[in-house]
């Protein structure tokens, strides 16, 4: 089979114009970026708001594990597959980040016949967007620093920044550094740090922001730290929300592109899916609801971090109702997740898959708790044994759960045929979609309602700087936002080594921060990561170019 | 009057496709940024490859004061002051960069009724080149820190790496820091330095590049510093080449936007003139030769840094032969030069005029050196008398130069009919252009040959680094490149202080460096700053939009 980039190169790509088109867009509701992308105008969304909206569709996984699970590729393929069943479909993503397209995850467009295009744009700069998220939020950190140097008249404590800066590549070098040395004239020294754009808050904004004036609102509400009397300072208290807000536009605006098979799809935002809410935008969610009967959409992760809060944070700021759950396993990966070793999930074990499907198990059960129909979507490979898919076909309908194969990777939309009905037929179920928790509870018990009822832990220990922080943030009058734990995804647990479906642990609630712009509470379990770091041999050694503009290496 | 962005706003602006149809681009040879903004395409620059080329006019400046010239604005002017006389012309710029947009300076695209447009994406985004070329440089440092931590193969010397960090932005507190602190995982600790990414080589060499090859070639042979045994080490030796080039891919197209009069312009990269070559894309350049009869373009800062540089490097580099050199020069700042402050500038004076008469006697001889003829432009101001007016001719006609008023600022077009008709008459004057220097004499003669001839020093003092550098470049082999020298741009001199027309002064030779990519030597005078800061009102505080997406506040 040919690589991803071979396939993403030889594809029938359409103008975007035609794309558009297909959609109902004018050309003047349309901001071409070269011959294949665009960007969606204001002015479109208000024509169509009238429009009746679609029904949305989110598509989630299992814990990640190294065995993969191919949940953007099952996305891109149900979008396809859409089409070959007679529906009217638009796809709706994140954007991928430069660091890990450089580092080892390669990139972020889907893979084999299930893919968006054109793959080395949307992999590389698109649009731009995540750019002018990085000027933004480092134009607020120059602001802070000048300050300081100019006389610091709002007394900010040197060691009470909380905004870091950030850049779109992994660098661990700029994780911890000392900036403003050098002398008087260069600046005041203090401790700083650099995060990867997609971990900002900027990013998070910018997915929930519904227009322009909400946009600047919340870059106003940032919090970059505290005086030295202990008050919380703003990015407001330095007038910086209009600059800001003007470096972010553009970005504002959702991209078109499309997939493979010429199925329009809207990529825009990519927050962190623990750090932050880790879906694509409300303005393109709700856009896209607009364009087609049927969006598909995913969120970053497993269930546990990306489809919680895909529900409790995103639907719920944008008033969004899912009329289906599509929950992404993979043969290969219940048996990790049962105990075998990556090397050996290949080959057929039908103790081990049971053994592991606890974790699915659990995933059912957390997502029937929202009260959304769930089709559970096998990535089929060729391994896979037909005991293996009749006991793991039983289990789900026992589970109450639909069920279907998919081959979308190796067939495209043709692959997720039966996918696609199992879908639709969902969505004409009546739901009864509701949030895990009511905003209008104590912190703790929004935590530990997330723990419990989707982690499975018995309790949360808090450190004193988290008790504190919570206390500040009650007293403040905050206590009333979304809460946001950032904790590992390879388990449901906040240890990466308890696969399967752990019980009776505690969960650490070490730091909590109040994201205030973007409007929710963070909760970080350890030491989350917020810039990655690059491997022995970075995947950008093995990028080219040729003379005529052709990109190799890219995956 | 109208401020610049309220102009700016106004304009009849055509849709990009409109502009490009007038220059004969089809189509499918341009690639849309939004509807006023494209890049023109690879295929569009081997189509008009066999084109003759237009007439290549340079327009440089006196040194500039904090009177101001309006040299971009007269370059504006120009190009639509040609289509009033019934000429083809077409506008070559350098991008704006974000850091002075923020900062003090606002934009450059012009001003008054001269300006390019769309003014706000000018001076934001644009089509994301200095973007792509911070992304490019910061992966070739992620990858040079990686290095070091996954076990430092190549043995590099983390106290002499001498390729940094960039970003777009003016940011203090960026320029002296320490990275790669936080334990054994974070990093190796070492000083490490952030430019602008203007300042950065990559833009450099980006600019020079003639094509995706090229581009690679340069990149791979950027020195990142030494290992300890003393060895230059290569961004080749990374492997990053590829990778940074794939990045740069469309940054290497140049950019088609308007003038207020519906002007074509290719505004395209924007190196610093002082540590950089200052003018805009060589391929821009190329380009727009093949697509007009008359090209505008310009140099960075006065005659001495952009026009010496433009001469001496891009057109060395690109084979170009400019045809007539326009040089812009203000009544008010001939005053300045000649000792009277900037307040005062605007009352008559014409024994002060004449005083500071002596830096523009300079620069009319400097630009003679080349053998290009010369027309000298005043930027009129309303208070500029008669009695002024007639002398500065007079003095003029006398050195050779012919001169023109231009009011292009109030006027548009419509005030430089005459500067246009004079330009046209230079251009059809028999030429003799040479360069200053030979590339194969001595890396200390060819630093000499500029600071006697063009600056008018007596000597130039090397430090003992500088002694040791240029031992080492030819010792290397690399004595044949041209010299590029970073020095103030307010006198003739290394020293801002010194303005008119100073003699017998020493340059400083501080600092050499070879920019081994870009293909050119720097010889610093001093400590040059590469990484601006931030003033006590930053501009960023009054740029605003509204809901509807209007940017206030750009000027």
């Amino acid at each position: 089979m040919l690589s991803d980039i071979e396939i993403a190169q030889q594809a029938d790509m359409h103008k975007i114009t035609q794309i558009a088109a297909q959609l109902g867009i004018q050309p003047d509701e349309l901001e071409p970026y070269g011959q294949y992308k665009a960007k969606l105008s204001d002015a479109l969304e208000k024509r169509v708001a009238q429009n009746p909206a679609g029904k949305l569709i989110l598509v989630t996984a299992i814990n990640p594990t190294p065995a993969g699970e191919g949940k953007t590729t099952t996305t891109v393929g149900l979008g396809q597959a859409m089409a070959k069943i007679g529906r009217n479909a638009i796809i709706a993503l994140r954007e991928p980040s430069l660091g890990p397209v450089f580092g080892v995850k390669g990139g972020a467009a889907g893979g084999g016949y299930s893919q968006v295009i054109p793959m080395e744009d949307i992999n590389l700069h698109f649009t731009g967007d995540i750019h002018a998220i990085t000027a933004a939020n480092n134009l607020l950190c120059a602001m802070i620093d000048n300050h300081i140097q100019q006389g610091n008249a709002l007394d900010i404590d040197t060691r009470r920044i909380t905004f870091k800066r950030c850049l779109d590549m992994n660098d661990r070098a700029l994780r911890n550094l000392v900036v403003g040395m050098g002398g008087p004239a260069n600046g005041v020294p203090r401790e700083d740090h650099f995060m990867i754009t997609v971990a900002s808050e900027v990013m998070a904004i910018l997915c929930l922001a519904t227009d322009i004036t909400d946009l600047k609102t919340r870059l106003g509400k940032i919090i970059i730290g505290y005086s030295r009397s202990g008050k919380i300072l703003y990015a407001s208290d330095l007038q910086a929300q209009g600059a800001m807000a003007a470096l972010l536009k553009d970005a504002l605006k959702p991209n078109l592109v499309q997939t493979l098979e010429n199925t329009p799809c809207l990529i825009h935002g990519g927050p962190f899916a623990n750090i932050a809410h880790g879906c694509n935008s409300v303005r393109a969610t709700r856009l896209a609801l607009k364009l087609a009967d049927y969006v598909i959409t995913e969120a970053g992760f497993g269930s546990d971090l990306g489809a919680e809060k895909f529900m409790d944070i995103k639907c719920r700021y944008a008033g969004l109702t899912p009329n289906a759950i599509v929950l992404v396993a993979t043969i290969r990966a219940l048996k990790y997740n049962g105990g075998i070793p990556k090397d050996k999930c290949s080959e057929p074990n039908v103790d081990a898959m049971q053994a592991g499907m606890v974790n699915l198990e659990a995933h059912i059960e957390n997502l029937q708790k929202f009260g959304v129909p769930i089709v559970v979507a096998i990535n089929r490979f060729a391994a896979d044994t037909d005991e293996e898919i009749a006991a793991l076909e039983q289990f789900c309908k026992a589970k109450g759960a639909d069920f279907a194969l998919s081959e979308v990777f190796a067939k495209g939309g043709e692959g997720g045929r039966d996918l696609a009905q199992k879908v639709v037929a969902a969505t004409e179920k009546p739901g009864s979609f509701h949030y895990l928790y009511d905003l209008d509870k104590p912190v703790k018990e929004k935590i530990e309602t997330i723990t419990t009822k989707i982690y499975g832990a018995a309790k949360v220990a808090y450190s004193a700087d988290a008790e504190a922080a919570i206390k500040e943030i009650e007293a403040a009058g905050s206590g009333n936002l979304p809460v946001c734990i950032a904790k590992t995804q390879y388990s449901l647990s906040d240890d990466p080594n308890k696969l399967g479906r752990p019980t009776g642990f505690t969960v650490s609630a070490a730091v909590v921060r109040l994201l205030n712009g973007a409007g929710f509470i963070v909760v970080e379990t350890g030491a989350i990561m917020t810039m990655p770091g690059l491997p022995a041999k970075p995947a950008a050694c093995q990028i080219d170019i040729d003379a005529d503009g052709n990109i190799s290496g890219l995956f």
